[in-house]
């Protein structure tokens, strides 16, 4: 029974990862400038010409990540696709920061001019992703020199001195560890010691570090995933330090099973089931319509952010990876049950048979409330990692078994 | 039937009136650090103590407006706590700018200290209506100097130089008329020169600028209001240049209303009513399940904005002055049937009969989507700015009749 849905769990995600990535290559690419469109209409056609360098950069990541891991992707239309983006995004996105640092632009114009920076550390990021992924393909040295630069600089901001994100410095604003920083870190680290035994040994301090700093979110006695938590690792007061973001610890999660892996510490990968996996998914789900709620605030207030109940996609796309991977790594049938509950939900809701792609933003009951494919912050990046790392995980389960 | 129903609303309208300030006294105020609790759950009690400058000074207005014009509310709790509330603001909002300029800061903790300062110009705004209404009770002539070198300070930022707000110059970045702006100049403007001719006569320049502002947003050969125009008046690309949003039109609509009755401008009554009540409405409008969208986009795409179909409790308010005002004006019965709607819409959808005051959030259904009774963006205004308004307008209509 098991093996039967899994079997069919693995044609439906490599279809629908099919039609993704035709979709993308087909609607977003700017013959003009260069780069990609990201705000495509529930047909594709663009409905806005920003360039959001979040979405430029990850999907340069995505076209290179399929380029160089997918036998079937391993097409010259990718390849080029991936290298004129990444040329758009060198090109354009650094904007010129105090004191001789590099900030990357929020947006950009559909000729480059950056439009807002800013005074985080994401954009950099994802930057970072992007050319040290594209350095991969093409084989280029200087590129992998540049991600690095990067990302000492991120390093940097994180670890030492914030001021090059040009956010003053207020007596009330206390430093505070958001999960996205230290998620972001280590994923980060991830991408640039694959493969790379001396990078491995350079940021295992780091990763170590960015583990760390994601454990201080279990809070309540291990009852809960807070999202933002005091420099030292305290509970924060208000609807900040209330903050649950289910999608968001599930993705933790699963950063922290991929850790476990590559470096066989078995604890971390109990914690990471047991915490960022089980804990998001009991106070995350609705249990009255499916689906997880967006927001949450750990002692049953309403959320102040007005999207709370609406259902997205992404939190679905990390919860169904996060679910696989650690049934993977354990073998335990309630996560694979979890998995086939979040499967049936996700793949009832969000793919769109009309149009291809799926729906970003359904209300709670299940409608969809926003039609668009790509927007600001939805672009080429969710959706196809997650079915790229289902169909990697199923193939393995399915050849095993 | 007319007057009958009109009689109704008067009578449910001062009865909400008399709730919801009796909601705020009781439960919003600070007695240690003074100042105004804004995060008020369903039942009143503070879920964060975060304090929002936008609506401390708004609050102070409100009090003070209330004292000052209704025979009711002329009651030495109500001046107590406008003072408090003003001694609050006035110690602690302000923080120091660039260039010996003051910056308001956009929220503070519970003691004062500032937590986040924006790059905009509405903290100041708010502080300004707040300081100048406050003197006006208290015959406190420092004050009044000090909203006016406010008034001065924030003018320059919108019409001379706005780099004390701290936004980098950025290629991409072009000049826009964001219709927020000379609204609020506009509504101060309006607020400084009330009963004190040397004002109107100083600001009347400033008035009609920003009638000029406020009247370049009417786009697509008059078919339609848009929220975001060029510097000088053109409709701007992609889903910013699309941009609606009926309930801030519809406030438009009642301060050129004010505006026209001030001046006996008879032009700008006709441009108020035709453009900025009547098309808002019509667009906005959700003829299925009723109630105002909050965002659409005039070429019918679907809004960026996650919220776009909520129905908000602000865009009533601002739906019901301005209908409510320009029936009171023409004397055109379409107006008053417009009104009639609206207010059916919304006395039954947003006020709370368990625990007082109004619901701020619904989904485009008419479900509550959010239960507080205040937020960092709903506090003591909205709702009571409107019942006041709505009450003072049925009071002179049916005496009048």
């Amino acid at each position: 029974m098991s093996a039967e849905k899994l079997e069919e769990c693995r044609q439906h995600v490599r279809a629908q990862l099919d039609d993704v990535v035709t979709f993308w290559l087909q609607h977003s690419h700017d013959p003009v400038h260069g780069g990609f469109f990201t705000c495509l209409g529930r047909d594709g056609r663009v409905y806005d010409e920003l360039k959001y360098v979040w979405l430029q950069g990850r999907q340069v990541w995505m076209y290179c990540r399929l380029y160089r891991t997918v036998d079937r992707f391993r097409k010259p239309e990718i390849l080029e696709a991936a290298k004129t983006g990444g040329e758009f995004l060198r090109k354009f996105a650094r904007v010129s920061g105090g004191g001789g640092q590099w900030k990357c632009a929020f947006c950009l114009t559909r000729d480059g001019k950056a439009v807002k920076v800013q005074r985080t550390i994401f954009s950099e990021c994802f930057y970072v992703m992007a050319v040290d992924e594209l350095s991969r393909v093409t084989g280029d040295t200087d590129m992998q020199l540049e991600a690095e630069q990067m990302m000492e600089q991120l390093i940097c901001w994180v670890r030492v001195d914030p001021s090059g994100l040009g956010r003053p410095q207020l007596p009330g604003d206390v430093p505070t560890n958001s999960m996205a920083v230290p998620m972001m870190l280590l994923c980060l680290v991830q991408q640039v010691c694959e493969g790379r035994p001396d990078a491995r040994q350079k940021y295992a301090e780091l990763g170590s570090w960015c583990v760390r700093q994601i454990l201080q979110h279990v809070q309540r006695d291990g009852a809960a995933i807070l999202e933002n938590v005091s420099a030292d690792g305290a509970e924060l007061p208000g609807c900040s330090g209330r903050l649950q973001n289910p999608g968001h610890a599930l993705e933790a999660g699963w950063f922290l099973l991929q850790f476990a892996a590559e470096t066989g510490n078995a604890e971390i990968q109990k914690t990471a089931v047991e915490k960022f996996v089980a804990l998001p998914y009991a106070s995350g789900w609705d249990t009255e319509h499916g689906g997880l709620f967006y927001f949450l605030d750990v002692d049953g207030h309403c959320p102040t952010q007005l999207e709370w109940s609406m259902k997205l996609w992404w939190p679905h796309c990390e919860a169904l990876v996060a679910f696989l991977m650690a049934y993977s790594q354990t073998r335990k049938p309630e996560l694979l049950h979890r998995f086939f509950q979040v499967y049936d939900y996700t793949f009832s809701h969000f793919p769109d048979s009309v149009s291809g792609e799926w729906f970003g933003y359904l209300t709670q009951e299940g409608k969809v409330a926003l039609d668009f494919k790509g927007g600001p912050f939805k672009g080429f990046f969710h959706v196809p990692r997650c079915l790229l790392m289902c169909e990697q995980i199923l193939d393995d389960l399915l050849n095993k078994d």
